[in-house]
């Protein structure tokens, strides 16, 4: 047979699993590393304003931690859809990771430049970072579920075409978020932060049509 | 059926427990990096004397090492009797692990400012920090043992009602220190060291009730 | 028999594969941390110039991304036919990710140096580490390969010495790469970076031989 | 029954090695970290040199490596044996992390101030911390292999034996290289790594009497 047997590849596809959600685990935990403690404050100034007036850091934390993590459950849950993996999935895979690992520079970038002058290139690179990783998220799914040639066979067909259209919407709608930074840098933001909540919602179809009752 | 089958489900909880063993083991190592290397110490100073001044980048270094090490038996334990996974989990799990990654930031805060006049701030933002974990524990542990909605059935009753009870003090503790710490920082770090340790006693009863000689 | 029950070698193998991925996916998500955000501009710069004169730390962290990433489906790809795992293997595999581990010091250097005096010191350094890390490679695959040794038995002989050829020119590769720095660090960079994608061109010969029809 | 099942037991020593493979793995490449690059040379220095003159940073980066490389074999050697988990063995392995995750700090602590006045209390601090761990090593040894509480019916008993008696030397080790810092700094760090090599050496005794004819 020209196809390895389900075992071989199903191993495949936890090695993937393991090592992409080491980098996620990573990239999520290292976002931290960017909320300073503030020293040497001014005379008369208590810690506790400090702590206050750095707000920005712990909103683009938030930001950027609740969307790596709901980039986790996606990709989780592609990967309860995927059962094989191939060179191209590989390439593909890495791709989307070097975008994980890439997110708190952007990150950094928007903590610290959001009370001064450059807050808008600073949103701009932030919302285009999330685009690109949302393009190669498209691209990874198109590549696996083609001809559902990296399917699990039992997949459900409405779950497969349903993800096609969820995963569809989110360049666009990043790069909504990019272009309104133009105008207001606070609601590109919180586009981003309203993003994240959307794509945690559940999914209407279950994917692996294991319940042939509902 | 509605319900997956026991392999599908038990196959969820291991990349999830798989996720969460990774943020937790990143954010307990990367305690470490608060604690730096006296450099430029002043004409006359022993560096044994300059290592032995930072104490208190020691004493926060412990403390959050052992509640995060707690933190994780803990969460090992409930994904002992937890054997599904649903959405709502993932979320609750998310919320956990961001409690989690972010204290590597109180700890610091506490290690720079204990010996400083805004003590009592950076005490109570640490004291707080573990508060909210432990409210999303409880969360986590109510929406997955109502009805024993995800648990394993063989899960033993008492033992489940044991941890709701222990859980539902953890918050009230930590709320203690928090108060504490404007009467004394250093009670209330005390105090979160032992509820560390009181949390790393061992359970009274077995959680899974494989052993029916008990 | 002197030989372990295939069970428990396949087990072996499988923890040095997650203690590997773990360090592959640290080293390469660490990389991040070496893109500093621009502060304290000069009066009048924009922070869009400013990011875009840094674009030797972006091409830095690039190389070395896609160069841990190929490295790491090299790993993932050798593990698949190696199959057991004996005591000059552990230190084999440890000093490879000796290697691994070092990569973001000669990222960071070339970064900061690229656009200086020195970056001739900086491009050989970061050549040669990646010089040293393909003989390791080589080493490790000799050892596991020798009499097929350590080799799933269901390896394919012809596989097993393309691997063997395709191995023994990354060393010479990222040499040249190493001379050339004498004389354009820039090509010296792009030979890096073209290697890498080189690196992730899918194998001609399948490894195992489970597919007779091929 | 009281004996848990062996399948749930060896799933429970399953994510402690995971987790503990997780801290090991987080440690060993955050040393890098530690290796910074030289900036701002004064006029007329060589990168070339000032690459050279920090030695000590890559001779304490090398010693820390190999030793927690080390001691990740043996963490898995041991792992081999004990093939059950409970409480106690909990604690004794997160106190065995906590040195480990330690370590970057001594490690630092001897880079920064070999070639300076106080290397000698940097190598007391770092051999101190390779003996408190090496006596956890100990003490969890003790304790899984006490009457054979938690080990693999099978671990061959000479094994286990030669396990204990090689583990008794590893504190009386570091401890001679603390004591021989008080007169050479660089005899003691030579010591240290010296003690990793001899701790890299394969066993004599094979771990599990699955093969009676050796």
């Amino acid at each position: 047979m020209s196809n390895p047997s389900p075992v071989d590849a199903r191993e495949d596809t936890r090695r993937l699993e393991a090592f992409s959600d080491g980098v996620f685990a990573i990239a999520i935990t290292l976002l931290v590393l960017d909320i300073k403690v503030p020293r040497d404050l001014p005379e008369g100034t208590r810690l506790w304003n400090a702590l206050a007036a750095q707000w920005p850091v712990y909103l683009a934390f938030l930001i950027s931690f609740v969307t790596i993590g709901i980039m986790w459950i996606n990709h989780h849950r592609l990967f309860r859809i995927i059962h094989r993996v191939d060179h191209g999935l590989l390439v593909l895979n890495g791709l989307l990771l070097l975008g994980i690992t890439f997110v708190p520079f952007p990150t950094a970038l928007v903590a610290e430049h959001l009370l001064q002058g450059d807050e808008r290139i600073a949103a701009m690179v932030y919302s285009g970072t999330f685009t690109l990783i949302a393009l190669v998220f498209n691209a990874l799914w198109w590549y696996a579920s083609g001809s559902r040639r990296l399917l699990n066979p039992r997949a459900n067909e409405r779950a497969v075409k349903g993800i096609t259209r969820a995963y569809a919407l989110g360049p666009l709608l990043y790069l909504a978020a990019l272009g309104v930074a133009l105008v207001s840098v606070t609601a590109s933001l919180l586009i981003n932060l309203g993003l994240a909540i959307f794509f945690a919602l559940p999914p209407r179809h279950r994917a692996v049509a294991s319940e042939p009752s509902t």
